[in-house]
């Protein structure tokens, strides 16, 4: 066997950013014979891989095996027969698309699950198998659920975060027990992208030099190439981000030179390093430095090329040399002996340090301090004057964060506005910067809404449990971090999300800040609590949920605007979803009003001008959580609303589309918001509380006794006032 | 009057980019004193307005008045007196919280509508009034609504594309019709946001030179110093990412240097400019450099302090001196020159080029090319085959775009996917890239899905209806993108959104690319056309919408996979948002199925199963448009779909809250989705055409005639198969 590169491969891509920076592409460097055939092998099962059901990525599988080798076979410390060791170095592919690379090295460097037949299911016409179209956190040495772009590269910025707090809260004097890297790997797309450069900037800022970004610079996208469209210097751009900058030429074969760039990285001090390796997309095929190559199987024809150009049978599918297993052997004894001196560490530390190293396995096992409920005050020590639940909200963050240092918390630029500080904070910050150090669990993300729910992503991501972070921003910029919230959802990373000033109730502001729509995403979104507490003691029951359930996300929706203790509000009633507020539990009502929110006490006030002024028997029920509601036996469902017996109507100042499945009429908002005073504008749209009396006076006068039937939904503020 | 600075005020700040950039702030220059009493007065003013309702934003106004200035009274190219005059330049507040500022400008250059008494309803209690919290592009001199930060900047990207491919177009020799600049404002914040980032990107690879950004670089935001948060050397970044970058380094007071840096800007050629202005947040004020100058009223006192130190009486409100009246004096009179000028040009243009002067006039219009409605195919000449949605849509594209250059189309990265590219487009590229020209029509935004919606806004804003940007990524990526397209309908600025691989059946991306919940979002957000339509015909009716109302955005969810077309499609059907696409419309049926999109086909062949195998009279209506079924009167909505008669079951692959208004029952996603073909997938969450067939029939087994009342909505694929 004699494997060769086609002379065309190893010139520079001739365009983007490989012409951009300084240096040119080396002459081809002869690596070792058998790190070639390394290289081969995998382009061929890459190719093989995607060509079996004519679908995946193949193209950066090809062009950047040299890097995956210099990785998994060099550089990164893990233990392939154990993925979820502590001590670990974590790998993040931003690029999530190029999951062919991970799955193969994750194949050669010996986790048993990743069996090569698991790796053929790749594209496979099935809906078993864990070789995923983009990688899925959980199977055995993924650390994060990667695909939708730039988003891996905030969390890998996240676990970063993670990684340098819990040293330095933890490690001691001769015990670095914690001192893993956190490498990512993107591509072109991920730095395009607006989540991607927040969370460099962001990483640059912290210095966090646990941080290692590889850039597989191959200027290649689905659409051909990045010239067409991106011209960035990035490496000046990172380095005027505080970052080192690393650059490699010919990272498609010069194994050393990777090899050499990362290890200068692993030893950079006080900042996050990037890696700007040069690959060519596709290396080895024709269709080299072309977009079919991205993401598009070669095809038959070209795969035979591409294997006989390598020196390899084109009449043989998922060839592995014997040398090529020979050449990974040492990485299951070597993940071992790391486990091992590491296990011997951590119990040497054990001993000099009882009670950290207590605290640190209670939290590696993903449990909070214990007594956290007893944080919670009773409903008799809440604030009995009228507060906005955002500030209800604070007393847990004050409660439970000096406490219990599985806590991050943090803010888009609003720590004043949304009351996630609390006395005796540290910021996390750069050591020396006089701001604060990292052992700091307050977090000011910057006005980087996106980036900072993703980075919750990575910290959650750490080690499942070890961290809850706490995020906040006005609701209406949980849109701009909708898509990373999702992705919490979707992995079922917990986080507490504060979305205060959460309706027309911002005020004077305007429309551009007052959220209409953004509830229904979050309702509809699986995996995900959405709450909007009706009061105090409803943001008690928040928290509660919220601490209770490990395996999701929780985001409040918070009032700017005080709002009163309610008489009858329960706090166990959020984890019911809806329960009765105000009214005869014993008695069916003429009227069930329902709301959520700052919207509950309106409704309780309506409720009772309709007893005096209508003479109706009324009842309000507070719905915080529709997904709880609905989780409900359906005995408790119907005999807290009563649909079938009476006229129910639903009050909330945003226009989301769920209510129909509850109520008989709404009164809702239809339009977008207003510039104006908060009380100003919940009388425009209609919410003053004389206005709901009358209309619902007159909605029940009309019906006469009938309930409207499915199809039937009345807006009882449709068109009023004009619209805005 | 001796209007003087205090010493400490012309300190630099001591912290963030002040000290990151070449250059020490200059001794104090001493501007002619009516400058510096115009300076002081406006610091004045913009204390005063705050203080009065004790709500806003006065230290950007105070610290950034010269640059206020140097725009209105120098730079800028407008007729206060016609603020729509076509051959203005352009300004975008990107800070938009700082909208006093442009207020105050727009007073004193003349602006009719602008009176001090208006502008006194700034943080009024009153619904009235124009001066609201943000700026709003319906009042006169705003030209885009601002407000969530970073899209400014974005916005005025698609300002200066839009100016620029116009005066590609249009202009001639000796004819510059087409060359207003385009001026953006951005503070801090906006530089932080990942949208901002990206529109910087685009702007640089783009080589806009009529784009000039002007950084009001206080190094403070609403949490204090952004030493805390953002350590970026900004102009650096900037000049890697291929722009002209300008300091000045006393901007609070040293208007001669920001008049030369602007001068300088306008020079600059083939590229965009950053002018980085330090300036001093709250100047003048004992709060100068503090977050509270940022968003909070001074204070009683303070505003006192400020008066006095400024030599104006601390006593006196709202004062306004001749001098300063003066100085304004001669804006009107020069607009009113700018403008008769233009005319005279553009009468002169008419002449000599009548057929472009012909068409540049209807597009200022806001008028399409007529005919467009016989362009659309008709539904015989539609393709009969199988044909994915998205491809359909692309027939519209082909059929649009060569013809009228008001369409400006394109993709963030997937132009192949979504078939918004056309035979002979020219992409618009700097000129000499080799790649296209500024008179290309076909825009590579690059993987920048948000900032190519933000960047939409700009150019359906350069003048309203001149363009139609047509923006295209994956449905998954309208995510990203949905803060701009939000910003879209609540400006009425028209886009068309092809959103294609709109549900699981984009198959094996798996879960990270499946929308589920997303849907929600857009049904639920005012002012958007959200449009799924179920084959190629209901397409042409989405595109028909699209070009009819003017006055709103319209999003089109679109398939991956094939879609048949169906004999009962009827295009018309689109614009009542539902109607019966199969089954007799004269009998009530037993069963009606709604669906949208790829499952109306699906239905189709289950309400024949239901037909056959259970002896049911069925019916299935294709519901493309919820907004638009709504608007139908009652007696069309309850003939269509008859709830309270028929047993309504709904069958749609996402987990909208949407349905129980108009159905009784559903089949839907109640988990993210997997990775596996789509076929796989549609089977694996329960909507195979024998399942379907077998759980409705089940359900309506189950009812015995009766029909679910509201509150009894079934899921009928709940829970089946388990949750991934």
């Amino acid at each position: 066997m004699a494997p060769s590169i086609a002379a065309a491969d190893v010139n520079a891509p001739e365009h983007g950013q490989g012409l951009k920076s300084k240096g040119k592409v080396t002459d081809k460097v002869a690596p070792p014979a058998d790190e070639m055939l390394v290289l081969n092998t995998i382009r061929c099962l890459a190719a093989d891989l995607c060509q079996q059901f004519k679908g995946g990525h193949p193209g950066t599988v090809m062009g950047a095996a040299a890097i995956g080798v210099a990785l998994w076979r060099y550089q990164m410390r893990y233990n392939p027969r154990n993925s979820e060791w502590f001590g670990r170095d974590r790998f993040i592919l931003s690029a999530g698309h190029a999951c062919l690379l991970q799955y193969l090295m994750l194949h050669f460097s010996g986790y048993p699950a990743w069996t090569l037949d698991e790796i053929k299911n790749y594209h496979a016409p099935t809906m078993k198998g864990i070789a995923a179209g983009h990688p899925e956190i959980e199977y055995p040495g993924i650390e994060v659920t990667t695909g939708p772009l730039g988003q891996g590269i905030a969390n890998a910025v996240g676990m970063a975060l993670a990684g340098k707090n819990a040293a330095a809260i933890y490690n001691k004097e001769g015990y670095p027990i914690i001192d893993g890297k956190i490498w990512c790997f993107t591509g072109d797309g991920c730095l395009q992208e607006g989540v991607g450069q927040e969370a460099i900037s962001m990483a640059g800022h912290w210095g966090l030099d646990n941080l290692i970004l590889i850039y597989d610079n191959n200027s290649i996208t689905v659409d051909g190439s990045i010239a067409n469209c991106f011209t960035d210097d990035t490496s000046a751009k990172l380095k005027a981000t505080g970052w080192e900058v690393i650059d490699v030429y010919d990272g498609s074969n010069d194994l050393a030179a990777i090899l050499a760039a990362l290890d200068k990285a692993k030893q950079t001090k006080g900042k996050p390093t990037f890696v700007n390796i040069r690959t060519i997309i596709g290396i080895s095929s024709r269709k080299a430095n072309t977009g079919p190559a991205h993401g598009q199987a070669l095809g038959d024809d070209e795969v035979a090329y591409v294997k006989t150009q390598l020196g390899f049978n084109p009449d043989a599918k998922f060839v592995i040399p014997s040398e090529v297993r020979q050449y990974f052997a040492e990485t299951v004894p070597r993940g071992q002996k790391y486990e091992d001196e590491w296990n011997d560490l951590f119990q040497r530390y054990t001993e000099a340090y009882p009670e950290e190293a207590k605290d640190l396995k209670r939290r590696i096992n993903g449990k909070l301090l214990d007594g956290w409920e007893e944080l919670m005050p009773s409903k008799d020590k809440l604030p009995q004057e009228p507060t906005p639940t955002r500030k209800s909200s604070g007393i847990m963050v004050q409660a439970l964060a000096p406490r219990d240092k599985s806590i991050i918390a943090g803010s888009a630029d609003l720590l004043e506005s949304t009351f996630v500080s609390w006395k005796g904070m540290t910021e996390f910050q750069k050591p020396g910067s006089g701001l604060g150090d990292y052992s700091g669990r307050q977090i000011r993300y910057g006005i980087r809404e996106f980036a900072m729910v993703a980075a919750g992503n990575g910290i959650a991501g750490y080690q499942k449990g070890m961290f809850l972070p706490i995020m906040s921003t006005f609701f209406m910029f949980w849109l701009y971090a909708a898509p990373a919230a999702r992705m919490s959802a979707l992995q079922k990373l917990r986080f507490i999300g504060i979305a205060t000033h959460d309706a027309i109730g911002i005020g004077e502001d305007g429309p551009t800040h007052q959220p209409i729509a953004l509830a229904s995403f979050y309702r509809s979104l699986p995996d995900i609590n959405f709450i909007r507490p009706a009061d105090a003691e409803e943001v008690m029951g928040a928290w509660k949920v919220a601490l209770t359930e490990e395996d999701r996300p929780s985001l409040f929706a918070l009032s700017r605007q005080p709002v009163p203790l309610l008489a009858g509000s329960n706090r166990d009633g959020v984890a019911k979803g809806g329960y009765i507020v105000y009214g005869d539990e014993s008695e069916i009502p003429d009227v069930t009003l329902l709301a959520t929110g700052a919207e509950v006490a309106r409704a309780i006030t309506v409720a009772a001008g309709l007893s005096s002024k209508n003479n109706l028997k009324t009842r309000v029920v507070s719905m915080p959580s529709f997904k709880h509601f609905d989780a409900q036996p359906i005995s408790y469902r119907r005999s807290t609303i009563p649909s079938s017996k009476s006229l129910v109507v639903a009050i909330e100042a945003w226009a989301t589309a769920s209510w129909p499945r509850y109520a008989h009429a709404g009164c809702h908002m239809h339009t977008f918001g207003h510039s104006a005073p908060q009380q100003i504008l919940y009388e425009h749209f209609g919410f003053g509380e004389d206005n709901l009396v009358k209309i619902i006076g007159q909605f029940v006068d009309r019906q006469k006794g009938e309930l409207p039937a499915v199809g039937e939904f009345q807006e009882l503020l449709l068109g009023f006032p004009e619209s805005h």
